[in-house]
């Protein structure tokens, strides 16, 4: 039996804000780690996982790790295409790649990667994971 | 009898932050906002009264209506002498007059005014000033 | 002959981030200021006036003035309406008012008013309106 | 001739502020790349290196790569310690390596690295290190 790989993708647009941009016209490097979190939050409305259904069984998805490269700048006006790609691991945790692209013209301007883990009510982080994240996984056929 | 009039202030050094500039160059206006909030913080800490203190009591003390008129600009690593002074009124609310310094040369950038209410933790908006605060107000004197 | 008062608005949609909440679980007050620009930015592109247009004559726009008077919280995952207008008084300077709902309920959970002023390359404020912006209003029919 | 390895190490305090913990109350993780910024900004006025003067010889110094490993939460009110640490490779970039502890109980609660390069006024990456950054090292001797 052959499973073929299942990607799990979703994308958004955001519009770089004019606050967004720094003295050098450019958007700050800080905030594409909220562009990386926006494609979160459409990945999360598109397969129904994220922090608000983690919460509602008592668990948190904190950030562990974060990572971000820098290609090309994005100006003031530009809209960005958010991509974020969630990779199965197996393991108690989250991972999601992340590629930015400028819609003008689809350049890849930045690309980046993001851990998140299970921590319960207690805080203590799971080592296995929760019976919701397990649900919810079989339902998109991942294990 | 006679009371002299009791001012109660407290200033801040805000160094301004690279990200906070815009492509003009010069810090975005809506920083400001935070800017006052740090002068609230360090009246806070001199007087002992504000977010923390509210919520010991069970208060939330959310900002009702606020303002800024932008007289000249910041610009990255400026630093901005903020002062928060307290005004008092005898009804149920907390008001703060601001003035925002260019500590190099003491240029006046900015004067704004906040108005903070009281509300408990049902979310009920309080008509009277809750005891905790009459408190602090007497031991300065206001009242 | 009989002037229908002209009223030039543009409304736009803010999906409020996770990060904008504070751990009171409401949106912090200083980011209605930047949904106040949102407003700007929808109306800048419903009449083609905004930052970018007065830029490319020469020109920049800082506001001088900002106030918002808050009703009700927003909270992470609202999604916010900013209803920008456009007052015009004749003088040389933009005035908008604005209108923010709570999109799931029309809720009114901020008010807000903004000026801006016309700044020349030089840095020296314009006491009458550039020939730019008078076109502009020519052609809407505000004058 | 034996050379001790040099470590360049600047160290800053940041007051997390209440805007920068979201509705979970502890300090939303793309913050943390602020911080590094802030321990980038104290190790440039230590060794007067950074934006300021790499602007002064017309070039620009933006990050290709930040990481951050997130260890233990910090929240509203905390003082952030944050530890640049330069990094020597003979490449013509410019590595930070960072520690953020909580002040309070000397707690490691997130490490990270950054890159930057050296681009022109034109635009163009630098494949040698500019003369004003290999003086700098000289001075220092780095190299």
């Amino acid at each position: 039996m052959i499973h073929n790989p299942i990607s799990l993708q979703a994308t958004c647009e955001v519009v770089v804000r004019f606050k967004e941009a720094d003295p050098m016209g450019v958007v700050w490097h800080g905030h594409y780690i909220q562009y990386f979190e926006d494609g979160r939050e459409a990945f999360s409305k598109k397969y129904d996982i994220g922090y608000a259904q983690a919460s509602q069984h008592g668990y948190t998805l904190p950030i562990v790790k974060i990572s971000c490269d820098y290609k090309k700048p994005l100006r003031y006006g530009d809209i960005a295409l958010v991509e974020a790609t969630y990779l199965e691991s197996g393991a108690a945790k989250i991972d999601f790649q992340y590629k930015i692209f400028k819609a003008s013209d689809r350049t890849l301007v930045a690309t980046g990667h993001s851990t998140q883990v299970f921590v319960d009510q207690a805080g203590a982080l799971q080592l296995l994971t929760p019976a919701f994240a397990l649900q919810w996984k079989k339902n998109l056929g991942l294990i």
